[in-house]
C-alpha cells in the first residue's frame, strides 16, 4: 500500500510505519505487526483485517461530559460542508495508508454533515460516496463496514427505530437506506448496527416489548432493502449494556443472540463485539467472544479497553497482552472472524494532541493485538491447552456419559447411577496450573 | 391460619402477628400487610402468596467469608439427621404460621441434611416428606415451590449438571429426582432452578457450549419425569450473573429466556426473579421484572434487596417502598405472578441475633411490599400513569405508523415519508413529571 | 419572594410555585415544601436553604458524550456576550423567584461566556457581577456560593491547580481571583472549588505529590486574597472520585478531609457534598454526610442522584424518600448545614425538553427533601431511634469503658478484664428493627 | 534453604521449586523468580522478601457463601488443638522451604485454635511460639509479621476494637496482646491490623465517630505494649474499603493516613496494600501504592489480585505482567518496601484440589512478580519514561513556577501573570505514547 495524499499532507513528519521488529528504539515503528508474516497458515494481515475508524480517528473532537473541544483538524476548516467533507477524506486515506491499515469503517456523519433536509443528504452523501471510492481505487483500502449515526441528532433523543414518534422511526429508516447505499456503492463488506438511543432513560415512559418489535422490524426492512439492491455481506450488530441511555436492548451478546433468534434473525446478522461493551456489561471480552463464537455469530470486533475504575465507554486503544492473548485463542478456534474484522473504535486520550499521538496509539494497538496473535497460535502449537480441556470432558465422549448426551437417559437412570456409582472421585480445575500455561507463552 | 407448635415452642413471647393498620405502635405487628383486604378484585393473600424461605429462616448460621457461626439454633441440637429435621419442621412451621404466610420454599438439603449415600438419602427425604404433609394439612400452609441444592456440597464445585464429569452429573440428577419426588408429593405448585454452580470459575478450562447443552438436557429429563409423575405447576429458573462462580450461565433474564427458547423450553419454564440477583447483574428488579413480563414468563419472585456499595449478594430484607411500588406496577400490569408468589429469599443481618429479629425481618418485608401494592392501586386507579404511556406511542395505533407495524412499509417508504414530511416535532420524556407522580401516591 | 422579570417572561404560562398540600392535583404546586412551616424550631425555608443551581438549569444544553444540543433557550440567542448574558440573568431570576428559592450558585462561566483574554473577561463578569447585585436586590435571592470553571477550557485538559504547566496554573489562579471577587461583590455566602481535571488521566505521567502540593498552595493563596478582601465566608471543597478524570485528588470525604488536615487547610474549608458523587466513590450519601459531620466539616449539599446502573455522574434530580429521610437525620444531628444550604446540581433529562419540566424537576426534588425533613423530625421527635444508638455504647459511659476511652487502661488491663470476664454476651445489632422504625415514619 | 520436613512428609511428590530459566518446561520450577539474581544492586530475594501467607495456604478449606469445604488437609486431623497445630507447623515448613519463601505470615488462629478462655489460648499460643520458634532456627524462614484474627469468632460481630460493647474490645485487646507476645518471640519484622469487622453493617445502629476514636486507642495501647516489650518493627494497617461489613474504617489508603494524621499515629504505623483491596474500593494497585509512597508510608503488600466482574474480595494468585510492571515502577521508585514484604495474601480456587495445585499459585506469582522487577528495572535503566515525566514538571523547577511552589506569589500575581503571558501553549499528555514505552519492555 502506498502512501495517499490528496491536495495537501496532513500528518507532516510521519512517513509509512514499518514493521522494524521488537528491538527497534524508533517509536513510529511496528514491533510485532509484520503484515505479511505468516501464522498458523494465514497472514497477519489475513487475520487481523485491521480497520480505522473514521468517527474517533478524524472526527473526535476531545469533547467529554465537561469540557470542550481539544483536537481541532486542518481538514476541519472549510466552511461548505462538501468540501470539509472531502478534506477530511484526503486525510484519513493520508492515515489510512500511512499506518497500513487495509481497511476502514465509518457513520454516514463521519463521513459529511448532514442538513435538517433528507434529500440535501441524500445528495451529500452520494458525492462523497464518490469520492470515498476513488480513494479506495487509488490506494487499495476497503471498507469493513458502514453504518447510520442514530444516536447523536436531537431528533432521536427518546430513540431511533425504537422512538414513540413514527415520524422519528421514519427518519432513521431514510438515514440507513442511505447508508446502506453508500456501503453498496463502496464494496462495503458489512453493515452495522449500534443502537446508541434504542434503549430507555426511564421504564416509567417505555413500553418496552413494542419499541423492541420495532427494532426488528427496522432490522427486517434494512435486510430486505440491502438483498434487493444486492448486498452480499453481514449484518452485525454491536452490543452495549448502557450509555447514552439507561438501558440499552442490545445489552451484550446473550443478550442480542436471543433477540435475533426471537425475530428469526440468525441467517442474515452476526455480532460486532466491542472490548469495553462487555467489560461495561459485567463480562470479560473472552467471555463475549465465547458466547458469540458458540452460536456461530462471531462477526467482527470494535478493539478497544475499557477503564475498570471508570463505569462509562472511556475507549481507550488496546494495550493489554494477557487480554488480547486469551481473546485471540477463542477467535482462533471459532476459525476467525466470520467477515469482519478488527476496528480501532478507540481514541487518543483528549489531552493527547500532538499529530504522532494518534500514530502512536494505533501503533499500540496493532502490535498488541498482533503479538497476541504470535503468543496465542504458540499456546496452540503447544497443544497442552487444548488437550487440558478437551480431556476434562472425556467421560461425555462414551458409555453412559454420551448416552447422556444423545438424550438416551432418563432422569431415573441418572439416579440409578448415582446411587450405584457412589460418590465420585474429586477432580481439580487446575485454574492455576492454566494461567502459568498461559503466561508461559507470553 | 392457626398457630402450629410441634413438641416444643420455639418463638417464645411471640404470638401471631395481626394487621394492627399503620399507626400501631406494635413492633410484632403488620401496618400495612392486612391479608383479607381486597386490592382490585382480589385479596393482598392472593396477590402476594408469600412464602417463608426454609434456608435463610431455618437453616442460616450467620456464617460469612470472614466469619463463623453466629445464629444458634434449638431446632437443630440433635444429633440423628431426622430427628433434628423434624424439630426443625415443627420450628418452620410453628414460624409460618405465627407470620401467617400461606406458603413456604425449601431445598432437599434444607429439609434435612443429606449423606453420601444415595439410597439412604431418598429415605430421609421420604420421611420428611410424611411428616412435612401432615404439617401442612394441620396449618394450611402450602409448598410454592421445591428445588434441589446442586451447590453447596464439594462434588459440585466444577457444576452439578454442567460438571464435566458426567459421573457429578449423574448425582445432580439423582437430587433433582428426590426433589421433584418430594414436591409432587407434597403438592408443591413449582419447582425452581437456580444453577449456582452452573457456569465457570475460568473460561481457560471451559466448553461452555457443551456444559450449556448439558444443562438443557438435565432440564428436559426432569421436565419428562416430573409430567410422568403428574406434576402440573411451572419450572422456574432463578437467573444470577455469578456468585459463587466467576460467571452464572442465568446470567439475568434476557439470557435465560434466549436458552429456553434456544432449547426448546418455553412451554414448561418461566422465571423466578430475585431483587439482589438483578441488581448483581447490572439491571433494575424492575426492568427484569418487565424483561420476563413481556415474555409472558413472570412466574414468581424471591423478595430480597441487595447494598449498591457491596458488589455480593446481600440478600437483605426488602425495604424499600419506591423500589417495590414500581415492580408492584409492572407485577400487576402482568396480571401477577403466573403460578408463583413472592418467597423471601432474604436473610436478616448475621449481627441479628434475637428472636425476634426473624419477625421484624420478615414483617418489615411482608408490610413494604403490601403497601407497595396499595400504592400502585392508586395509581393505576387514578389512571394518568397508563394514559401517558399509551399516547406516546399513539404514531403507531393507526395510519402509516400501524402499518409500519404490520410490515407494509418498506425502507424506501421510511425514506419518502422522513423527506416528505421534514424534521419532526421535539417531545418531551417527561421523566421528571412521571417520577413526582409515582411519589405523589408515596 | 415576588416574580422578578426582565425585558421579557422566559417561562411563560408558568405562575409562581405554591405550597398546596400533598392532595393538590396540581402537578405545578409544592406537596410538601411550604417554606414557612416551622419544624424543630426553625422554618422549612431556613433548614434547606435551596438554592438554583446556574449551570444546569439555565445553561445545560442537553449534550451528552454520544449526541448534540436538545434544550435550546431564548435566553441564548444573542451574539454579543454580555447582552446574553444578561438575558440569561433575566431568565435566571425569573425562575427563581417563581420556584420561590431562597438562592442560587454559579461558576464564572455560567455568569458569562469568557474569551481567551483575562482582562477582557474581568470586564465581562464585571458588568455582569453589577447586574446580578441588581437583580438580587430586586428580588432578595441571595447567593449561596460562587466558583471557577477550570475544567470546560481546553487549557485544563491537563489539570488547572495541579496541571503540569506552571502557565495553565496561572490562569486558574486568574479565574478564581475574578470569581471571588464576584463572589465578594455579590455577598456569596461561600465559595466552592470542585476540582474537575485535578486528577490524573494515567499515573505513567503523573507526579502525584507535586501536584497536590500544587493544589493545596492555590487553596492558600485562595484563602489569603479572599480574606484580604473581606470574605468571611466558608470555603468548600467538592469530593468526586473521578469523572472528567481517571482519578480526582479529592476522591471523597475522608479524602478531602485527610488532605485539609495535611496542609493545615481546616480552619478555612468544609465540605460540599454530593449525592452522586458519593455513590459514585462507592458510598452512600449518608455516609459522606456522617463523615463530614463527624469532623466538624459538614458545609453545604448538591442534591442530587446517580443511577445505581451507570457509572457516571447521571445528576438527576432527587427523588428518593428513603435516602433523604436517612441524610436529614443525620444533618439535623449535626446541627444543620454549616454556612451552606441544598443546591440542586441536578439537571432534568436531555429528553425532558418542555418549559414545564424545569419546574417539575425542582419541585419534585424540593418536596422529597422537604418531606424528608418532616419524616426525620418526627423520628426525632419519637425519640427511640437515637435512644436505641445511644444505649449501645453504655458499657463506655461509666466503668472501666470509660477509662478506657480516658486511656487510663492498658493492653494489659484489657487482657485482664478479658481474662476474668470470659466470653462476652451476644448482642443483635437489631439493624431490621431500626429499618422497620424509619419505614414506619415514612 | 534446605527443605524442613516434620514426622511425615505432607507434600510428596514435590521437592525444591528451583530457578530453572523462561524456556524450561517443568511446571514445578521458577522461570522467572531466581533469588540470588542481582537487579539494580539488590538481589530478588532482598528486593521482593516474599512470605508465604499460613492462612490460605495452610488453613484455608474452600468453604464460601454458598459451599462447604473442598479442601480436606492431613495435618488437620487429629483432636487435640495443639498438636493438630504442630502437624499444620510441619507442613508449612515444608511449604515454605520447598517453595523457598524466606518469611511468613500469620494471625493467632491460623496457628493455633482458640478456644473461648483467654488462659486456655494464652498457653495455646505460647506453645506452638515455642514450637514456631524451633522451625524458624532449623529452616531459615522468618516471621514478615503477624496479627490477631478479630473478624472470625462470633463475638466480634459488631465490631472487635469498635465494638459497641466493651467486653468484646477487651477480648480483641487480650489477643492483640497474646499476637504481639508472639510475634516478638519470633522477631517478628513487622505486626498488622486488618480490621475485618470495624465498620459498621448499617450507619442506623452506629456512632461512627466513636467507634474510630475506639480504634485509635487500641492502636495506641498496642503500640505501647509493643514498645514496653522490645517490639522495634513497623505496625501496618491494611486498607480494605468492604467485605465482611458493608463500609470498612479502613477504606483506603488515603482514608488511613488521614486516619492516622488524625490521632497522631504515623510515627508507629505504615501501610499493608493489597492489590485486590485496591480494586476493591475503586482504585488500581498502583494508585494505592503512590499514596502510600507519597506519604513515605509505603510498607508492605498483600500480593493477589481480584476479579473484575465480581465484586468481592477474590483473592486470586497475581498473573498480570503489565499491573506489576507499573506496581514494580512504584515500589522501586519508593526505594523499596519500607520493612515489609510481599505477602501471597491469595488462595487458589476451592476447586484447585490437588496437592500440586499449591505449588503451581504460588510459583505463578513469583514468576510474575519476579519478572515485572526485571521488566521494571528495565524501563528505569532506559531512562525515558522518568525523564518525560520529570521534563513534563520542568516549569516549576524555576523562575516563576518556582517562587509559587515556595509560596513568594500570590494570587493577584497569579492573575498578571496569566493576564500578560496570555493563552498558554498545548502540551500533549502523551498517554499512549508512554503505554507502548511499558509494553516495550514487556
Ligand atoms: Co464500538
Ligand atoms: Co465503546
Ligand atoms: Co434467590
Ligand atoms: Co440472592
Ligand atoms: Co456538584
Ligand atoms: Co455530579
Ligand atoms: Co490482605
Ligand atoms: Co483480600
Amino acid at each position: 500500500m502506498d502512501i495517499l495524499l490528496g491536495d495537501r499532507e496532513y500528518f507532516k513528519g510521519v512517513g509509512q510505519i514499518k514493521y522494524e521488529g521488537p528491538e527497534t528504539d524508533n517509536p513510529l515503528a511496528f514491533r510485532w505487526y509484520d503484515e505479511n508474516r505468516v501464522v498458523g497458515g494465514k497472514t497477519m494481515k489475513e487475520h487481523l483485517r485491521f480497520a480505522v475508524a473514521y468517527w474517533h480517528t478524524f472526527c473526535g473532537s476531545g469533547l467529554d461530559p465537561f469540557g470542550g473541544q481539544t483536537l481541532f483538524y486542518p481538514w476541519d476548516e472549510k466552511s461548505d460542508p462538501v468540501a470539509r467533507a472531502k478534506d477530511k477524506a484526503d486525510a484519513a486515506f493520508e492515515f489510512i495508508t500511512k499506518i497500513g491499515a487495509p481497511y476502514y469503517c465509518f457513520h454516514d456523519l463521519d463521513v459529511v454533515d448532514y442538513a435538517d433536509d433528507v434529500r440535501e443528504n441524500e445528495g451529500r452523501i452520494k458525492t462523497l460516496t464518490d469520492y470515498l471510492k476513488q480513494k479506495q481505487a487509488d490506494s487499495g483500502a476497503k471498507l469493513l463496514w458502514g453504518t447510520a449515526n442514530l444516536f447523536s441528532h436531537h431528533r432521536y433523543m427518546n430513540g431511533a427505530s425504537t422512538n414513540p414518534d413514527f415520524a422519528v422511526a421514519t427518519h432513521a429508516g431514510a438515514q440507513i437506506k442511505m447508508a446502506l447505499d453508500a456501503t453498496i456503492a463502496l464494496g462495503g463488506e458489512n453493515y452495522v448496527f449500534w443502537g446508541g438511543r434504542e434503549g430507555y432513560m426511564t421504564l416509567l415512559n417505555t413500553d418496552m416489548k413494542r419499541e423492541q418489535e420495532h427494532f426488528a422490524q427496522m432490522l427486517k426492512l434494512a435486510v430486505a432493502y440491502a438483498r434487493q439492491n444486492g448486498f452480499q455481506g453481514k449484518f452485525f450488530i454491536e452490543p452495549k449494556p448502557c450509555e447514552p441511555t439507561k438501558h440499552q436492548y442490545d445489552y451484550d451478546a446473550a443478550t442480542v443472540i436471543g433477540f435475533l433468534r426471537q425475530h428469526d434473525l440468525l441467517d442474515d446478522f452476526s455480532l460486532n463485539l466491542e472490548v469495553n461493551h462487555a467489560t461495561l456489561a459485567g463480562h470479560t471480552f473472552q467471555h463475549e467472544l465465547q458466547v458469540a463464537a458458540d452460536a456461530g455469530l462471531l462477526g467482527s470486533i470494535d478493539a478497544n479497553r475499557g477503564d475498570y475504575q471508570n463505569g462509562w465507554d472511556t475507549d481507550q486503544f488496546p494495550n493489554d497482552l494477557m487480554e488480547w492473548t486469551q481473546a485471540m485463542l477463542i477467535i482462533l478456534d471459532a476459525g476467525g472472524l466470520a467477515g469482519g474484522g478488527i476496528n480501532f473504535d478507540a481514541k487518543r486520550r483528549r489531552n493527547s494532541t500532538d499529530v504522532e499521538d494518534i500514530f502512536h496509539a494505533h501503533i499500540g494497538g496493532m502490535d498488541v493485538v498482533a503479538r497476541a496473535l504470535l503468543v496465542a497460535d504458540k499456546i496452540i502449537q503447544n497443544g497442552e491447552y487444548h488437550k487440558i480441556r478437551k480431556d476434562r470432558y472425556a467421560s461425555f465422549d462414551g458409555g453412559k456419559g454420551a448416552a447422556f448426551e444423545k438424550g438416551d437417559l432418563s432422569l431415573e437412570d441418572l439416579f440409578q447411577l448415582a446411587a450405584e456409582n457412589g460418590e465420585p472421585a474429586t477432580t481439580s480445575g487446575r485454574q492455576e496450573y492454566l494461567e502459568n500455561l498461559i503466561n508461559k507463552f507470553i
